[in-house]
């Protein structure tokens, strides 16, 4: 038994996909401590979008340790964090017209950004429901688990998961049924039962819930529907946001403009704990500490978080090889189900945050166990595990996309023709 | 208006007491982007136990930054997370006879272990409501939340804060009265209308609640109370425990067992998110992935804290200090409160987390105003907020002690004085 | 100010529809004070279904009151409740197969019924969600408030209305979407966000929802998921049980047998205060009392609502009566709808619990006023009071009938007509 | 297997107690169907005060559905409920300087019309937590589950009882703790952790939960307490009121002015379900029909109600001789303390609402057990069932008195002795 088995609580997951024992990494790659090397294609789940430990954020971040730079502040005012503030809105919100939001920092995980965004969705309207989605995934803390829909994680509250009206997300009817109209009807309707909503809360892409995708036309539609019924929108881009689909945020271009928006995992850039809630101005009604946490605003995340806007997003060129990049591998993983699975298998999600649905979760979790075998770090997602998900630095080369492919590639091979060998038998 | 007032939401609060930019921070000082130089008494609210950027720490962080060593692995075995385990199993469980422990790291902020904590009680119990007490503190997401007393924190909640009986904390209703023989006639009678717990969750010292102290006999009554009634008793850590109160626990040599003890704040040792639940081990009833969380584990905090353990925790040294120091603290208050209002005013606390009860919120925000102008940086705590506050780094000198008390002293001074001056007027 | 604005709280309705004071009433007529007559299609909403006072239950209860039967006995064995135990068993159980029900006579309301069978639903599965439709009305008491979908009387809780997920009801959506099957995905899909529930409660006709009727195959369908999925099915008869619709229970013929049966109103056939639960006994894990109130086991009700079912239900001949004349209305019907609104007027329901849709609750409600002025008390219901409901006294005369619809037929004449002169001006 | 066994869901549990089939009824006395007579020491639980029957009320209730007076009618304005409303004003409103009150009739059940107190409690003031106290006792339904103590009952909820805090009631931790001090503190800290109430729901002597009596001064301070936080304050009457403690309701005297008082139990006289909100006028702020239900406003209860009020209610003669009668049972009752256990046995109650406290709950079983054997039919109450309570119609002879205070007496012997040989042997 190892001091993991021996000391740390089996509630401990991905290591049980991966048993080995990581000790460096560089860009997409993860390496063991007796010197083995993976491709990551998990990548902190969408944590590591500029890759591991990335040269000139490890560098700013040196330098400001050395410096004796503040690393703790609580929510005092510090150096590093004006510096942020003012980068985030010189590179990010004021090309895209959001002038006007603001920035809270909150404790530094997703869920914890979530919660505070749903607080203050009720507060501002002094109403409590919320709409969620099917498969959405928002967090497991208990206001944030009353929104996410996997019932792995909800079964585990202990306490009532109350104030949120489950509602099915683009598609989920298949194509033909307008679930926006759905949820009209249900908003029109005084003796519908559904309490009016304070808020919608959604994911452009649903990462968790298997990369389902919400087109531009039905997330203008949602917004004109939080208009009309007057709910705020909250788009969750935890996962999806810091360039994964191509943009900076995954509604970009959309010509949609959120009341908030939840930023985490790839935020600090250097795969550190760090979480912001965006707020249009107008809906800062908060009072001082009302929503607090001791390790909202993490120095060293200012730092590396405000490198990594400087480096990659002065301009559209990252974003287009993000665009360029997820084109190839959606190519390579198009080719993958023609060959392995024209019927069965499905390519899903958009940018670079794909990935393969198979027939079921045992079949997805034997492809990724085959690709471990040979290489390549990657998981599943989906309400049954059953999709494939890829989700590598958006700094990763051609030549590892094509190594890492390869590797999938002859991981549907050998699981689908063996699981057809099965079925023949 | 600075780039503070101007992009970040009001819900920012600290900042409003101390209005300047911190730049640089040395164990107990911080210092400003100007040069200023403040003697911290607010130390992270307890999260700088060790001081800020503590050189060996900051040493251990470098070369592991500088080796790539492995930033963010979700729950993934890390070499870094092997080694914390090890070192806390050796350095701090098992001297304390708390060998069958298990680690579960939990998302890195204290409001996340406690909901850990909460949702496993319950789980393990099969029952939903949990004893929390008058004027404890233990988070701000609603699982937290349920459990906190706060008003203005419970108030900002948006919705639902249920499955939770509140219950007088330790002389709360004077030396007098038995607290626990009132909670144990209610748990006796099957129609008081408190349901069953699963649990009791508990801090020794509460921190944000004013200082209250439990004494190790009350503790003792808690434990017992639990085991007659089959509760599970939870210990909230996170504030008082890393050291704060002259031993590791808050609640050592009491003679209790914990089965669920929460950390957080000073347990990365340098300011860094982290947060660990600790449970019994037959307690571990997690479905693997059932909480999770994208920062669980996070690897530099991994890193300096095994660093702290091994530099702080080797022997009784490190606490023998902090009680001698918390000697020297508490009758230099003392002589405050004899001075400046042995009637009105009362010495709080205990080890290094120690406090004087003021008349009002009004007089301790003044005092905590006067002393900031003259170079401490103090801050209330308190039903009333009537409770200054001096959580100093344990790290501290003598001689920043006795320059920090004579601020104060001073400030008190000043502040009660002129309230003298006013009332006479 | 009469003595009811002096004396009575402004939560009284339908006087404000009808502000006559009644005194007498026989058969479907109402009598005023000034002897005033009105033909009742309102029927205590439901609750009249053999007419007021219906002279054999009239009888049989003075006998039982002249002969000091017992009034009030809480749920003591009393020779009323027995006669009534065996004579529902004989005329309604047994012939239609389901001897193996078993009666708990709840608080004598139907909230207080669903309350029970809500209860009982969630104790025997150990689940607390529960399924609940569109337009569905339940009751007003907290626990069947939250199955409610009207937001009147949501809106009225001031306390969380948790644990019940709404689905769309038959047809909801239209014809041409399956409602069954979107609950089927969503129950089939384990991060759909639907807890697992532990029953579905349903109306086979939507009273108050607006007249909606769901189809013997939906039901069928309805039946069918709750077995795949292991919920409990509840039909909720209170409105639409008792003959209502044609046969005693609302459901029969449909080839379902729920798992729990609600049933009030025309229970006691008198008008007199009276619920009960019925359910299959295996389902019987009550323990003594669990479920318990005062006026639970009404005699005067047991008394009259056993001469009832002895007069009316020893064979189909009523049965077939209600069916005759709820054609012999339907077709009156539906040539008003013909006459002054085929494209916006509808006719709606089943049996004798029909009613027409008109364009909006403005034009039923002007449409009831001009009824009630010519001797027809007549209500609405439906989302947005949009249907002129018809639930007269299934006893009611077919001259009493032509009579009613004539005034109904000129109401419907006068505010059309009115109507179309307004917006042609 | 008779009739109940065979039919009834196992949820009955008087008729346990008492297993015999009652048939007739008259004053204080229940006739079985075989002609067996018992003295009734239940009373309906305190629903027939003026005894089975009662022949004026019974003539009454014959002339008016003789005359084909309407017997349901909704909230219709009817000729019964007028008369109810000025005949209820007159003699027990007005003389009490309660002239101001309003009369809200609910659906006919004690917990319904807790169920709509609460309601506007929390409407009025816009908060959701409500206060109530240990051993509280207000029905079933969930909303009013909520406040009721007892874990019987609770635990059957199946779904979330919040919303209440709980409160130590008069002397439940003993004469010398002041428990309105102890709430005051609560609720002045704004970190104790329980939300400022809506309301306070009291009972002036606690019923089911063991016979408990709050003095004038316990009530008028917690007025005091209610009008400090601005908490409405409700007095729960269904049980205590209508004379059972020899006053109408059971605070006259005390010099206090509930804002809401909900009657039900004896109201109607007759033992037919009906229950009343009372609510101070400008707490009127009902939408029509926000609070509904099908037998809200039960003709036949208004009639007899009425009669009721005029017989008994016209000056104070008939409370003085419940005063009277209830001094002959104390007497009685101390004797038996006296005599079977001075040290074991406790005298408890107020006015005819009495009892004796017994060691346990085996023993006050046996108790009643041995009292039906020879002719009374008497329960008990109290968290453990260890109160043999009285609770006789007020119109009992004192013949009917001492007999079965002769009864209980014995029965007091038998089980007592047999008890002490047990303890011996």
């Amino acid at each position: 038994m190892n001091a993991f088995e021996q000391h740390e609580s089996s509630v401990r997951s991905y290591c049980r996909s991966f048993p080995v024992v990581f000790q460096q990494a560089r860009g997409a790659e993860l390496i063991t401590r007796d010197g083995q090397r993976y491709i990551d294609f998990l990548a902190g789940a969408g944590t590591l979008n500029y890759g591991h430990n990335h040269p000139l954020l490890k560098q700013a971040l040196l330098d400001y340790i050395e410096s004796d730079g503040l690393t703790h502040g609580l929510d005092m005012y510090s150096a590093a964090k004006e510096s942020f503030l003012e980068t985030f809105h010189r590179l990010i919100l004021k090309p895209r017209g959001m002038a006007d939001y603001l920035m809270q920092f909150t404790g530094p995980t997703g869920t914890n950004a979530v919660e505070a965004a749903l607080k203050l969705a009720r507060k501002v309207t002094g109403r409590s429901n919320v709409i969620s989605f099917t498969n959405g995934f928002h967090g497991c803390s208990i206001g944030a688990l009353a929104a996410t829909g996997n019932q792995h994680h909800r079964g585990a509250a202990g306490t009532g998961l109350s104030d949120v009206s489950r509602m099915p997300y683009a598609n989920y009817f298949g194509d033909q049924v307008n679930t926006i109209a759905m949820i009209d009807k249900l908003l029109d309707d005084p003796s519908s039962g559904i309490d009016k909503p304070a808020a919608v809360i959604v994911e452009v892409v649903q990462g968790e819930g298997g990369l389902n995708v919400a087109s531009a036309e039905w997330m203008r539609k949602l917004e004109r529907l939080c208009r009309k019924h007057d709910m705020l929108l909250i788009v969750d881009d935890i996962q999806a946001g810091c360039g994964r689909t191509g943009s900076f945020f995954s509604f970009e271009k959309m010509g949609i403009q959120p009341d908030l928006i939840t930023l985490s995992k790839s935020l600090s850039g250097y795969g550190l704990p760090f979480a912001m809630l965006l707020l249009r101005k107008q809906l800062d009604q908060w009072q001082p500490g009302e929503h607090n946490g001791t390790f909202r605003g993490n120095n060293h995340a200012f730092v590396t978080a405000a490198a990594a806007l400087e480096h990659f997003w002065q301009d559209d060129s990252f974003a287009a090889s993000v665009r360029a990049k997820g084109q190839r591998i959606a190519e390579r993983m198009q080719r993958i189900v023609r060959r392995h699975g024209p019927d069965s298998l499905q390519l899903k999600g958009r940018g670079m945050m794909l990935g393969i649905g198979c027939p079921d979760g045992d079949i997805a979790a034997a492809i990724c166990r085959h690709a471990f075998a040979h290489g390549l770090v990657i998981e599943t997602s989906g309400a049954h595990s059953e999709v494939v998900k890829c989700l590598c630095p958006l700094v990763i080369s051609d030549e590892q996309i094509d190594k890492a492919m390869d590797i999938l590639d002859a991981a549907f091979a050998a699981v689908l023709s063996a699981q057809t060998a099965t079925q023949a038998s």
